[in-house]
């Protein structure tokens, strides 16, 4: 691995997927000048040629080969599901000693099949997760602060390479990320709960309450600031949250099965119009809820 | 009932708890200059007394019949839980020909209850609901623009006088909402669908995972940012959903069922690792909550 001198961490990078969350990452690096060069490529290649329009990467990268060949540092961005595929294609033509990392949601499954491949290819593979991102997608969507105060979590195994580790490290800091390391399977275990469970109870929030038919209009012309702000990540890529919902499966089911218990409890007290137990439900939630933000105003 | 000249409305309002949608509706009325005096009580003196010192309302009233008894118009903004009570409480002082109305979330069991006893009295009751809140409550979270571009929902019966419903329409569009008419049956089915519901997952997501049990830390402290906003409205006031899931019983239990079932049918899809049924099943949440915004948008 070439460590440039100088100003610069990193001298090529190459992101695959330049969307919000490899755009944003390129814009972040580029703008604390911590690499030479940020290569980009795109299996869409309107949204590959709106990142150079707009600058988010220096160039776009004419294929896989010419993106990946020289790169240092091969950045994956891609949706969880596509991740093993392009890691196959990347793995081919990037050079011994480069490092590999990536940005999905999930990492167990991506971690079982990326690094044993990489290890082959003699590049270390760093499992990586940004814990952020906006409903919205494509390049004309990335911002350079999106990582700013946030956590971003490696997942290192017994077989990460420790110098590896440390310079994908250090390229989040740069993006302002708080770095987190964490055992795979826990974090696929925090995050069903934290951010799949979410999403997964607002695509079924709007879906039910749009199909409501006791009426002629739709219900959803009704709903205020509240519902907008509740369900705004029902507006996410079905895509991403189709894979996401396949990958993370095992964990994502014990999590919705522990919410519907809860629900369930909470429907029982509604029907035997038990006001104390009702109270000391709602009580509950909302003392967890304000030591969330308590924690986070402490945080910031 | 006294209808003042000029520029003033009406003369004397009476505002019975002077919380956030109590003290939202004194400023905004005493801004436009439409009564001629905002009168308020609360059962908690120290909110009262909070309330005449930051000016949101111009007198506090030593007691509910000095507060209501030469009120034109006395506007009831306590917890639905209270609401029988108080207006049975107002109604012994009110003088006839005046104008009982009301904020409540659900709105069937206030207008069975308080619409006999208003007639008795003399008094027109009008039932009213604005559609607006934030998770916050007192006097000292009052604004004179939480109404405005919101709805405020009447729903006025066979037996409501028609001057008092307009005067009512009026107070509300000079705060700033739009005002609509609705059967009261309605009101409550979809108020339990936009708002009751996605209260109810709030409070049950918010428990289910800070009761997650499998690590030793509080997994709530790796939430980011997607779900402090997807649980703002668990920082809700537990009394006052106590009160509306108890009042809303039924449209609520039905919402929930229906919820339960998409829910399923999500699960079964990611049991089944049913890619093709989980995209349609996303893709069609997307759509109509994209839909909400685009409306949004033009309504603005």
């Amino acid at each position: 691995m070439r460590i440039v001198m100088g100003n610069c961490l990193v001298g090529k990078i190459a992101i695959i997927g330049v969307g919000l969350i490899g755009g944003s990452l390129a814009l972040a690096l580029k703008q604390a000048q911590a690499v030479e060069n940020v290569t980009g490529w795109d299996i869409d290649l309107d949204n590959l040629n709106l990142a150079v329009q707009l600058g988010v990467i220096d160039i776009a990268a004419r294929g896989i080969e010419s993106a990946v060949s020289d790169a240092d540092v091969v950045m994956l961005a891609v949706p969880v599901g596509s991740m093993l595929m392009v890691a196959q294609q990347v793995l081919v033509y990037m050079k011994p000693g480069a490092i590999l990392t990536d940005t999905g949601s999930v990492k167990q499954t991506v971690v079982a099949e990326v690094e044993p491949l990489a290890e082959v290819c003699g590049v270390s593979f760093v499992a990586g997760h940004p814990i952020s991102g906006t409903e919205r997608s494509g390049a004309g969507s990335a911002f350079a602060e999106l990582y700013q105060h946030k956590r971003c979590i490696l997942t290192p195994t017994g077989n990460t390479n420790m110098q590896a580790l440390e310079l994908v490290g250090r390229l989040w800091k740069i993006a302002g990320s708080e770095v987190v390391h964490m055992d795979v399977v826990k974090h696929d275990r925090i995050l069903a709960a934290i951010s799949h469970l979410p999403h997964m109870i607002a695509y079924s929030l709007v879906n039910s309450v749009s199909s409501y038919d006791r009426y002629p209009e739709n219900i959803l012309d009704y709903s205020a600031g509240g519902f907008r702000d509740f369900t705004r990540i029902a507006s996410s890529d079905p895509i991403m949250w189709r894979d996401i919902a396949l990958k993370n499966r095992e964990s994502l089911l014990e999590m919705i099965s522990q919410f519907e218990q809860f629900l369930s409890e909470l429907k029982q007290d509604i029907d035997s119009a038990d006001g104390e137990r009702l109270y000391e439900f709602f009580h509950r939630s909302k003392i967890s809820r304000d030591a969330i933000l308590a924690k986070t105003a402490k945080d910031n």
